[in-house]
């Protein structure tokens, strides 16, 4: 197992990546003498049983929250909140976060409300949680009037992502997963996208490379984030990791959520940001098509199937949480590895979103 | 006008207090050119039309609460939210809470949580909420397991206490804030004790002395604040602010919220730990009685009129956010102007609820 500490001054933590990952975090919650509660992914537990009963052994009850996005909303962080109160839990108390990101979202936001903030732990259980959701911090729902836009930064205080998990994960959440691991190849680093490139085939549970994948993305996101860590920086900083991310939300919002999986639209958000890259920031054409087909090898959708208006999703993006003043930011590569924030002309995204 | 200086690191902030603060306010939102939203009680407004219409000139758009204790519930919590994203409100927004408690720890947890933080101002119409919420960073929600179960620490940007908005308050409200001034002063200050004790009547909008109590409340409670932001000291620390609280919080929730002001439960919680205080910590009869008679001198209630069983009333302490395994922690005190935290005989304490 490898062990992967996340510097973030008094809210540092580990994260430890590995086949015996959930055996670790029993024997943590354990160790705290604490009251536990886990929150937990339905379907996760019926593929696991095994997952539950060790829970339930140890005394740590398990809440059970739907998969998908239609459970990141205020009314199941409020069913979580009179939930924690009827276990009684206080605030030395402790909730394991055992899921996707949803779940990560979902949990990690009850937690820091509930009493006005007590301990979590990620338990992730899909590849996308592993490499996107366990570092950084971000918890939080949806409201109607958008994607996250209600939540709070709350560190967990140890990750725990036992690979083995990724065997019974579908495969097109595997794929989707894999989009965030090559976003952040883009960004930031180069040898992980040649990494992935020079595999034979897809990233896939079995590939031997996939825990040091896994590792290099979350230190790469963990570096980003140890120098940004509520997202103040006015340029660079956590804004980076938004790579593909501002025309994915919109795509998300606009054609309904759950139609992508947030993975598949952040690939398809990757190739909008690798055109505007081209025109703005000198990304090569050469760069651009290395982007698109990694994207492909992994089995990730390169453009939206859907027809949306330029205007909608433009509207959408001017209501991003990173927008400022009306003029929407986005993460840009220069070259694969090496990337910026800029403010384009709404004018040039206007278009290029209709000529997408 | 008095300014006081609340440190805490980066988190510090001034508190205005006196007759033009509203005004001051005003100019401090129009300096920062960033797009702002008021939330406002609704019949505060209906008293002083001047001051909506005031924030209205100067491009304020004016969210209306109901006061109360019903109006801090998750549902007007996800109102407001969706009302900053209609608004526009990005991170670089502030909300200004103009009201009571209840109107600052609603909209403050709001702007915790919109797009995971944005900054706020408290604009306290109360003498409660200027004494008490204004200072501590402390906001949230209740849920029907729990009063502020669900909430955030958030420090404001700054404090203006227009002391002139108290002429219109309600006399029953105003001796309400006065409990907690009483109970900072028997926490922690036996100057402002005597200060109280020394006037010839109860405290009142027009007594000279009012700015002054205020300031010393305020500067009392900010230094027990900066020693101990996020109630994480073991002993002492702000728990000592839960003075009368512990009682109060359960009497509140068994008698039903809203039958007691929060303020008059805790002039009740006040006698109980004045009784609890002579019996583990020495507090003399004579400072007993003190207690006692200041708070009916300020025309506050002094004992429970309803008949609620003692198991009713420890129940409801046991699921405090002091609690620490089954054990309620107390703030008590050894005699006036100096306290101490206690977790005592969980036996003794039902005999005295009993007894009370």
């Amino acid at each position: 197992m490898e062990n992967l500490h996340i510097n973030l001054g008094g809210r540092s933590y580990d994260l430890l990546i590995g086949g015996g990952a959930f055996n670790s975090a029993l024997d943590w919650l354990s160790n705290r003498e604490t009251r536990a509660c886990a929150v937990a992914d339905s379907r996760f537990l019926s593929l696991h049983s095994g997952a539950e009963k060790a829970l339930l052994e140890r005394g740590i009850p398990v809440v059970k929250v739907e998969g998908g996005e239609k459970s990141k909303t205020l009314s199941e962080f409020g069913r979580l909140c009179s939930e924690f109160a009827r276990i009684g839990l206080d605030r030395c108390s402790v909730v394991a976060a055992v899921g996707g990101g949803v779940v990560g979202d979902l949990a990690g936001f009850a937690a820091s409300a509930y009493m006005r903030g007590i301990d979590f732990i990620q338990i992730p259980t899909t590849l996308l949680a592993m490499v996107d959701s366990s570092v950084g911090g971000k918890t939080g729902v949806d409201i109607k009037e958008g994607k996250n836009l209600v939540g709070a930064f709350w560190q967990p205080k140890a990750v725990f992502a036992d690979l083995s998990f990724l065997k019974t994960l579908p495969p097109r959440e595997f794929a989707a997963g894999c989009a965030e691991i090559i976003k952040c190849a883009v960004l930031g680093d180069a040898g992980l996208f040649e990494l992935l490139e020079n595999l034979d085939g897809p990233l896939a549970p079995d590939t031997p490379a996939l825990s040091e994948a896994v590792r290099l993305s979350c230190a790469l996101k963990a570096k980003v984030v140890a120098a940004d860590e509520c997202e103040t920086c006015k340029d660079g900083g956590r804004a980076l990791l938004n790579l593909g991310h501002t025309y994915a939300h919109a795509l998300e919002k606009c054609a309904g959520y759950g139609t992508y999986l947030h993975g598949e639209a952040v690939a398809i958000g990757l190739v909008f940001a690798a055109r505007l890259s081209a025109e703005l920031c000198g990304l090569s054409k050469n760069d651009e098509r290395r982007i698109c087909g990694l994207l492909e090898k992994n089995r990730l959708p390169t453009h939206c199937a859907e027809k949306i208006s330029a205007e909608k999703l433009w509207g959408a993006m001017a209501l991003d949480k990173k927008a400022r003043g009306g003029r929407v930011r986005f993460a840009l590569a220069d070259k694969i590895g090496s990337s910026r924030t800029m403010f384009p002309d709404p004018e040039l995204v206007r278009r290029l979103i209709d000529e997408f």
